[in-house]
């Protein structure tokens, strides 16, 4: 965590920002390891320019901070006490009154805790230091990437969970409580997103909805769903066919498929981001399904399960050795059905590996 | 929705709030009927003083803004879009330029959104929509009850099937699995909080975490879940002893129930807020356990799982008809133990009910 702090007072001298205030709980576990989430109650890291970093919480989970690793200043303070009290005692210790400018979570922090917050700087600046925060995320470390390894395993198993449920007649809903039920039993807590398990032509809606729907010979089952364990999540889609195919199905498995594999092959350091959603939107619409495949490639994954970068073709940013994220090509057919093919990608020094390895032959589900 | 809107309009007016901005899901869900997150992507409401209302989304959601009843304006943007540029041009219909007061959610809001709307107005003071919609949000109208009603009687149903799943060597995430794959089953798809299961000295953490603990004969169980249906909560928890009781966790229980069945007596309109909680309070105090007590009685509950009003001793406020809240005083003991007992509650025009039915005499297990 030192070396992350560390990172943020750089990038403060560098750009003379005098403090900056962490409040979301993805960043302040980014540079803490203490993951919280107090609700109303204010929590946050204060980082200086040229003084030791703050941690402000409710004084009930001082202890847990500490045993995360904490070594700074802490201000607990109890359900009777305002907490901005108390900060403006500790920041009139740390020569801040020249403060020429100041960092916040801009997107994040709401304006109430800004307008406390800047109380302190009236004059200050005011930059965004998600910015800063975001790039670093953007590049894994070996411990974040030991975790995503461990979340994307359990994403497989969530999907072999669900391929072995599939009879004739279950509904959508029964087969996702069976998922999300043997995953609760190895120990994972919560879900990434809402996990997605479509029959048939739900498959073909993007924005589809699991419910009643009975499963019937014929129907593709998509299945997208993703753990969050440690603080990190995983990501997978996968799309199965029911009992049979038809020729049709069949085409737009194996297109939807050419594409995440073409998309994958360009996954190494160096490569234009935007490349990455063109290669694969060009095979698709080369198919004739340009106008089926209505989002991006795919997203940055982590403590966040979309986090930057974002994978669409305008990105001009550099693919680089330790960024993890999605790569999901799909074409939806309305009122016929959909296919998506989603893993997450991790990028090594000459390529790329996939953390999902669910396989992604079309597989026939007797 | 149209008289909540009108309530709105009305305050606006009386305040001479030229403008409002409705960001939160929640609030937006409140004045709309229509439940989106759009996650980073703007939505919202804006409201004036003198005009008709205006909702702001992504354009693939604006079809089923309509199907939830909208009859206003709406910009519908694509992402290539700004939209607050089409907001500004919305908004310079709406003759806006000599506005002294707008009114955003301080609380909520983010900077740079706030720092978005407020340019459209840079002389005007900032002031809290979100005391209005709380106040508003306290008192629920019938259709909202029938809701919170259902979902109350899901909660029930969760804490029969964890009931009937204890077993000698279960574990605490294996019962919690079963409950939630229970309730998947007929069709919820989000808990209103991540559900607790607690066996034996676990109970006595208030904010332990379910594991791999086994459950074993003298044990007690607590149960803490709720679920979400059709965008309100619901909130239950009860204490179950497993095989056999010991006579202090029966004077414990007993007691938590003295407290809960005397705090819910006093639930009917005119009640201080504060007197509810200080009622349990003294009893548990009374009988030795006041340090053993650590949160409020309670919290309002709806749209949000924890809303207004905060049933904490503090609260001058009078219950009022059409509340609801939850009423849980608990008694933990570390290393030994805990017993909480908490019921949704709905105030009626000369008493109360509780939504909540599950039985709370003391139940052995075997």
């Amino acid at each position: 965590m030192r070396e992350r702090l560390a990172s943020v007072t750089a990038w403060m001298n560098k750009n003379n920002i005098a403090a900056a205030f962490v409040n979301s709980t993805e960043n302040v576990f980014y540079l803490s390891n203490f993951y919280t989430d107090p609700h109303e109650r204010l929590m946050g890291i204060f980082v200086f320019k040229q003084a030791q970093p703050l941690f402000v919480l409710p004084a009930m989970e001082a202890g847990q901070l500490k045993d995360a690793g904490w070594e700074y200043e802490i201000i607990g303070y109890s359900d009777h006490e305002n907490p901005w009290e108390l900060i403006k005692t500790s920041l009139e210790t740390r020569d801040l009154a020249k403060a020429e400018s100041v960092a916040i979570e801009k997107e994040f922090l709401s304006y109430g805790r800004s307008e406390a917050f800047l109380a302190f700087f009236p004059e200050a600046k005011v930059v965004s230091v998600e910015d800063k925060l975001n790039e670093m995320r953007v590049v894994k470390d070996e411990k974040e990437i030991a975790i995503i390894r461990r979340a994307a395993k359990m994403a497989d198993f969530g999907v072999q969970v669900g391929v072995d449920a599939l009879k004739e007649g279950i509904s959508e809903m029964e087969v996702l409580a069976k998922i999300e039920f043997e995953l609760k039993k190895k120990g994972i807590r919560e879900m990434s997103f809402s996990t997605m398990v479509l029959f048939g032509e739900q498959s073909g809606d993007p924005h589809g909805n699991p419910g009643d729907r009975k499963l019937k010979a014929g129907d593709v089952v998509l299945f997208d769903l993703g753990v969050i364990l440690d603080g990190y999540c995983s990501d997978i889609t996968r799309t199965v066919a029911f009992k049979s195919v038809t020729e049709k199905q069949k085409e737009i498995y194996n297109t939807v498929l050419k594409a995440e594999l073409a998309s994958l092959e360009l996954s190494k350091p160096g490569t234009r981001i935007g490349d990455l959603d063109k290669i694969a939107r060009d095979l698709i619409t080369e198919a004739g399904y340009g106008d089926y495949f209505p989002h991006r490639i795919g997203h940055g994954m982590g403590i966040n399960v979309h986090e930057f970068p974002s994978m669409s073709h305008l990105n001009d940013g550099i693919v680089r050795e330790g960024m993890v994220y999605t790569i999901e090509p799909g074409i939806y057919l309305p009122g016929i059905g959909g296919v998506r093919i989603e893993d997450d990608v991790l990028v090594t020094a000459d390529g790329f590996e996939t953390l999902t390895k669910f396989p992604k032959e079309l597989q026939i589900i007797e």
